[in-house]
């Protein structure tokens, strides 16, 4: 059964294009241009209505939400590895997903899409301003985390889930004027991360920059 | 083993505490009184730092996070059949959950927490219409949901997790001006899931009343 994955370099999408990566199994990689609105030509909301990527098509079933993706992913190609097979240490990447899917991701969408969230300019300024102090906050909870862990990664004995929307969030903090090397510990995660060969091969597909900071 | 939920009445709680009863399993409902902001008293702080419910308590180990509640507890009963065993209809379950946990949930959030993200008045009020408006579009996404499901509830063949958060976003809607008889497949499965005897336990101890809204 063939796997495809819709994905926009530096996008969430990274997420399960790293796991892609990781689990070594073949998949098919297809490029959507958000920056020229590809996601909301017909074809594409045909696939997923609402315009997003990711997009993960395994056979006929279309498969849309990153903790979705990930727990299939996980299901299908249970030899991967790609989360504790079972017990608390299980819900615990669970437990940190869900909460970078639901509070991070959206804090960050608020700082570059504050037009998300009302039409009124000055609005939108307020909103962005207040969402990136909030996004310096959360990226320090990372950091706290990646600080105390205990396994050689933030998803465990593996590099895996946890990693990926670390390294992604961390990036995306530079488009927002927060400088990487300020969170140390998650840097240098970030940095192992993109360097893992199989990881190596999504970084270089995307094209990514890890560090997109610009000092005023 | 021990079991014990922190929950407020009528908060997104009420997905885990409805999970409990309807497993049958027996725990304890901690009541956590969010108006008088005992969610951010030193002692609740320390059970969890985010000062939110719902909180999980198995023995030792203290879980947040709806998505990863709801996965543990699955895991931890699987007699119950919280969700289906494997396979796609297991990746749908989760698809519609995480979906509902990031997007429907927080956008609720800006509608009856608008302080969350600014501190200006003026911004408030645009944030809180837009999200208004955004909100009345995704109870419409679920009510397309409900009225095409095969099955006779919105998680399949057993009343669960989506039926659970499907009520609470239809009864939240109240409070926001929005008649959930507006929304008449949902507003049927909504009373229905109250209904089943175990969901009513919860029910009665949240002292919830379905419909809230008061016509202007
Ligand atoms: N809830 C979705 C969020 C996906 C999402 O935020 N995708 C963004 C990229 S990071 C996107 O496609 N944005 C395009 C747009 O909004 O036009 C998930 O968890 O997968
Ligand atoms: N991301 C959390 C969200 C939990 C949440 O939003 N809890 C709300 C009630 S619905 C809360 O405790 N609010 C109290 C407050 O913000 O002070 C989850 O999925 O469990």
């Amino acid at each position: 059964m063939s796997l495809k994955l819709y994905y926009a370099p530096g996008a969430c999408s990274f997420v399960p294009h790293a796991l892609l990566e990781l689990a070594g199994a073949p998949f098919e990689a297809v490029l959507v241009k958000l920056h020229k609105g590809e996601q909301r030509s017909p074809e594409y909301l045909a696939l997923n209505p609402r315009g997003q990527v990711p997009v993960l098509v395994d056979g006929d079933a279309v498969i849309t939400q990153i903790v979705a993706i990930v727990l299939h992913l996980d299901q299908r190609l249970p030899e991967a590895g790609l989360l504790p097979p079972a017990g608390l240490a299980r819900t615990r990447v669970i437990e940190t997903l869900a909460w970078m899917n639901n509070t991070v991701h959206p804090t960050f969408t608020h700082v570059f899409m504050p037009q998300k969230f009302t039409d009124q300019p000055e609005a939108q300024a307020a909103i962005k301003a207040h969402a990136t102090a909030q996004y310096r906050q959360l990226l320090g909870e990372i950091e706290a985390m990646v600080a105390k862990k205990t396994a050689p990664w933030l998803t465990g004995a593996n590099p895996g889930v946890l990693d990926a929307y670390a390294l992604t969030f961390l990036r995306w903090g530079g488009f927002a004027g927060i400088d990487p090397t300020g969170y140390p510990h998650t840097w240098a995660l970030a940095q192992a991360f993109a360097a893992v060969p199989a990881v190596a091969r999504a970084v270089e597909r995307e094209k990514l920059q890890l560090n997109v900071y610009k000092p005023a």
